[in-house]
């Protein structure tokens, strides 16, 4: 595929396909200790962040990602009090997190420094709550942070990472859930972003696979469209420390803050699979024709 | 944005943004009567299907959009016995309908043939059902055919029609609604697709609007993943003539076929709006920045 100066451009080799944004400027372009980070002002799409190259967020549609990571699982938690974001470093999450006026800390562990100082310039509204004084600011290596957590400490965990290549691929292991199961207080829930539906089915069934390994005793999926992600529709999934996670607080309608994707009826809409990975889930594993895979 | 041999590029211009497929072969282009058809045989979403540019269809996720395109129109009418689909010249739409035995009689009325008769070739699944009693083909104007069509004698009308473009933008029209309205039997309902709710609202409300101009009384819209189109995000708008619809077949879980997608809590959950469909669909209006537009 060939380049140009007027588009960004994300290639996805394995599903065949890419995803291309109109770039008005190239706002910013550094190599960080761990990665490398571009900022782009987009046609249509608000300013976008990528890392390693690939898209991170864009102002138009991380609405979507943000609330579908954070309200689901806090409003399954009889009382959210302690959360802990693994990665997140745009604050995004962070920000969802903190409209629960249940919460009374929240820890955001971020690998790289550069992406949430970055996210303060160039995404101001996300960052709009990082002084409220229940935040928390660690930079550093979210998989070491956890095993060295507090047992019984956090009562919800948000795993807001990038995808299972490179530094995160520990974030997507057994020994890492296992090590959240322990930090978690009882009832303790975790959720943690788990690629797409149509391209990424190995990846879920894994993670569902290694979360029951850690520990977890209920393993739940939830979808969302996400634009700017690979196949535009994206899953997140929850676990939960001790039998079914139960959507406890979930609101009838709509939660006690404003939210443009989430709501009562689209928490329950949201963990409604479709059949297909309804049999993939209760299997451990998928037909590739369901997918659309070439058969081996 | 530049092109090249390898790829298909669909760039849409108003949302500054491109999909793009990688191709292994240029399998056949020709310009029918109505408009240029070609197809492709791409690296990983099978066979795909592009009219005037724009990607209709593809092997690997055309099962999501055939599905709701249908099951929950059929589901929610107690008795559709007399299906006509308007456009769906692949033969998919067709293929679901025929799925329920309720069905008497499904008609497609397709302006292109050229269209059919490549799907025949290319799309051999879709077309697994034209050879059922019960598929009648008519290839010629839908809006014309809507007008002419005998009052009360239809059940359900899906409209599964290109964007509201060229020969299309009749189908999106207060006259062919009150057309439509006319040839439906008591009870009847009909269907369309509305588009992407992040990058079309405007069409979406149009439609809303135009539909309870033509005479129809509940008007409602379903969202689900749709890959291969503008933002990954489509949504079908379905409208009833006699009262709210209702969903008076939906099955409890799985329907009596094999789906992929749809099952009974699917269209309940489809059904469900987020919050910023909801409030825009109440008010006749959208906020553009809550589809992330920037403000005028």
């Amino acid at each position: 595929m060939q380049r140009d100066e007027n588009w960004f451009h994300e290639v996805d080799d394995v599903a065949g396909c890419a995803f291309s944004l109109k770039v008005r400027e190239h706002l910013h372009s550094e190599k960080s200790e761990w990665q490398q980070i571009d900022i782009y002002e987009t046609e249509s799409f608000g300013t976008l962040m990528a890392i390693d190259g690939f898209i991170m967020l864009s102002d138009r549609d991380n609405f979507l990602y943000h609330e579908m990571m954070t309200h689901p699982a806090l409003f399954s938690h009889p009382q959210p009090r302690n959360v802990v974001i693994i990665g997140g470093g745009d604050c995004g999450t962070l920000r969802e997190v903190l409209r629960h006026e249940e919460v009374e800390q929240a820890t955001q562990v971020e690998l790289d420094e550069r992406v949430t100082r970055l996210a303060e310039q160039y995404f101001p509204e996300l960052c709009e709550a990082n002084n409220d004084p229940r935040a928390h600011f660690y930079f550093g290596d979210g998989i070491q942070w956890m095993r060295e957590a507090s047992p019984d400490s956090i009562d919800v965990i948000i795993v807001d990472s990038t995808d299972p290549v490179g530094p995160a691929v520990g974030l997507f292991s057994r020994e890492f859930y296992a090590d959240c199961a322990s930090a978690l207080r009882g009832g303790g829930l975790l959720i943690q972003q788990s690629e797409s539906p149509l391209y990424h089915m190995p990846i879920l069934l894994q993670m569902n696979a290694a979360m029951r390994e850690g520990g977890f005793s209920d393993v739940r999926h939830l979808h969302y469209p996400q634009p700017v992600y690979p196949s535009g529709w994206w899953s997140a999934t929850m676990a939960g420390l001790d039998g079914p996670v139960r959507p406890v607080r979930v609101p009838d309608d709509l939660p006690p803050f404003e939210t443009r994707y989430y709501s009562g009826p689209m928490h329950h809409a949201a963990l409604t699979l479709p059949p297909f990975m309804r049999r993939a889930v209760a299997q451990g594993e998928y037909r590739p024709a369901d997918v659309g895979e070439p058969e081996a």
